[in-house]
């Protein structure tokens, strides 16, 4: 069976208009996706897409059709050469490589290789992944320039040392789901009151975990994040987002100046690229931890986060490194340096797809829930047809085959751009 | 006076055919160009573009069409600001951030703008830029994430000690011109004979320096190096380029057994986004110099490759990052970690750009001429209104208004993809 069709799309949610997803960053962001449905000879489609905020979504698109004459007429049953089809051609990849735009569409491509095949599987992608044997699995991976921190060896031992708890543990996500934090609460366009009311039906909810963005202004944020522990106790996480504001000195004068309340983690405290920045503000803002990851280019990056020991938190994206086959890299690379992985999600659809990979690192790779949680935000989830649902603060298990990357048709047509009716 | 029009082009030049250009990742490049012109109100053009080496320029060119509504009606006179514009609007940032497709368009916006103002001042870049003043230049950087290195105040104490020779160093470029090295003997691609006969008259013609590509096969490349060696003799300088070809353990095992020959630097021995990985190479390899750049997405990687003595070289591209600021940032911590920048060229246009930079290097910013060297191809000049020159191993001051980013218009006509006569 090979892959015969390849559609993309411009799909975009004007949510600039509610200052839902605002922060230090990115003050009006339009939720996006450049959306990509693969056909197979059989008629069965596979869904996918990446994630972007509005302008130059079309980029992406452009992208996508650039990489599809490199999947037309490819086997579906090697998706680890799929992969690499993708991300080393040799001209494209002049274009990163394997980073920005380019990288970007790849991941949809590969996630929507990905829906098909556990479509086709009738499993959900986290439980196909899950029945793969280590071997398999090491096979996925693209291993060029990650031997120095992780050999294929030293990862299939990894996979096997958690293989024989695979099925207790899948037993207890179906029964209790894996524990999620929200970031509805805490988007820097929103007024003090909304916080105070929005963090305290989230413990209601029963989350364990919010986060607030912080970044603009000092004074604001140390007044927030008062407000916000008052409102949910000692015993609530808070974790803080600045979202790359700042340079390395600020980021440590300012996470310092938001300690007393305890936050959890800063997230984002710099720019992505920045491993060595990362690695001084962690050895400073200590005991707060630092996480980063959903503008983290790639594994090789996300490598020598590790490898430099510059965060305490793993925070992979479904749609920023190429899909399914790089992020079981990056889940292999942070069961071997012992950091946990929490995914970012927000935005529209990842909340939808990242709860795989952590169901998945559960069942089979880091085997532990140990400070892990998915990001969750109440947002765009009434678009896809298998949509995350989160109870009692848990994200409950996808049960659709597939990797629930794929919208309604009625939401697709709506909001296409800019022809849709959303955008007329 | 205003941006009035921005007018792009996908322009390819079907080099594949003749294995010009051939090394042990880029096997068949097709060298490429994403190019753009600005118009202002009264008629005047600037000229600029990105280099690719062939599918995915259309790519390119969607990210020129994407950014330009950033850049139209904006003022000429403040090409900080402009180039701010281009590289942090909130949604398009996501995209990158300052990475990728979106970098690389805004290369050949900001050089284009750059090109129009020296056109305008009558003054070839590499003059208009060492005519402004330390504060004038230290305002063309954007110094977000760089100030844990370097701060606009060092920067300034710096421009301004090597301000009082500025005249005396630029007058010795225009008599003696700057050092070149040649790359157009050592293609992956050739026999041995090729390169014995090119290596020959590469040092007939005055290069103190070659370059051969290596990487694909030890055995081979220790044959090639031997023999080129042995033609050029103990006093002429051999760089070898790995096109990052290898994991860190092969790059330090591959260079110590080449080191017998002598090689001056080895060039991206691994990923571009390996800070720690270059690093580990050059403490293994010492004293065969380490060197990179032209895949380096961003002045953040050059910090830290600069923060961490992860290189001997700088090897800065003048369209992987966001054209002349982001340059202008990277001499400056270059010369503030005391290590000479030799840029990238080759490719198509890149001798006629990155040429500028070195000589406003050695009269504005390092003041030296030391281990510094401009790569040279001598390949696709003719298409160029004003071609790079090397006379004696040396390229001669350019001195047209500009910055030697124009295509003729013929060449422009005939190599448009996939309309022009060279395509059809």
């Amino acid at each position: 069976m090979t892959i015969a069709a390849v559609t993309s799309y411009d799909i975009r949610f004007p949510t600039s208009r509610e200052l839902d997803g605002s922060d230090a960053m990115n003050p009006d962001p339009d939720y996006s996706a450049a959306y990509v449905v693969l056909r197979a000879e059989d008629g069965s489609e596979g869904h996918g897409f990446t994630f972007t905020i509005g302008r130059g979504n079309e980029v992406c698109r452009a992208a996508l059709d650039a990489l599809a004459p490199m999947i037309l007429g490819q086997p579906l049953d090697d998706l680890g050469e799929l992969y690499r089809r993708l991300t080393h051609d040799s001209q494209i990849r002049w274009l990163g490589p394997e980073k920005g735009v380019m990288h970007l569409a790849a991941a949809a491509l590969v996630n929507a290789a990905w829906d098909l095949r556990a479509k086709r599987a009738g499993l959900p992608l986290w439980a196909l992944l899950s029945s793969l044997s280590p071997d398999e699995l090491v096979d996925l991976v693209d291993w060029r320039y990650l031997t120095d921190a992780l050999t294929p060896a030293a990862a299939r031992d990894l996979l096997l040392s958690a293989a024989d708890q695979r099925e207790t543990r899948a037993s207890f996500l179906k029964r209790h789901g894996y524990p999620a934090y929200t970031t509805s609460a805490g988007w820097l366009g929103y007024p003090d009151e909304k916080i105070e009311r929005l963090a305290r039906e989230a413990v209601d909810a029963g989350f364990q975990m919010i986060k607030l963005k912080v970044g603009a202004d000092l004074a604001d944020d140390v007044r927030r994040l008062a407000l916000a522990r008052a409102v949910v106790g000692p015993g609530i996480r808070i974790a803080v987002d600045a979202n790359q504001r700042w340079d390395v000195p600020d980021a440590i004068a300012w996470t310092t100046a938001l300690a007393k309340y305890d936050p959890w983690w800063i997230e984002e405290p710099t720019s992505p690229d920045d491993v060595l920045g990362h690695a001084a503000i962690r050895r400073a803002v200590h005991p707060v931890r630092v996480a980063t990851g959903e503008h983290v280019a790639n594994r090789v990056v996300f490598k020598q986060l590790l490898q430099a020991g510059a965060i305490d938190v793993v925070q992979l994206d479904a749609c920023r490194v190429a899909g399914v086959n790089e992020n079981v890299a990056i889940l292999l690379l942070a069961a071997a340096y012992g950091k946990p992985v929490c995914p970012h999600a927000g935005g529209v659809g990842l909340c939808e797809v990242v709860r795989h990979f952590s169901f998945f690192d559960f069942v089979a790779v880091s085997g532990s829930l140990d400070d892990r949680v998915i990001e969750y935000v109440d947002h765009l989830h009434e678009h896809f047809v298998d949509p995350a649902t989160v109870v009692g603060g848990r994200y409950l298990a996808p049960a659709a085959p597939g990797f629930s990357t794929q919208m309604r048709p009625e939401s697709l047509a709506r909001y296409a751009y800019p022809e849709g009716r959303a955008w007329s």
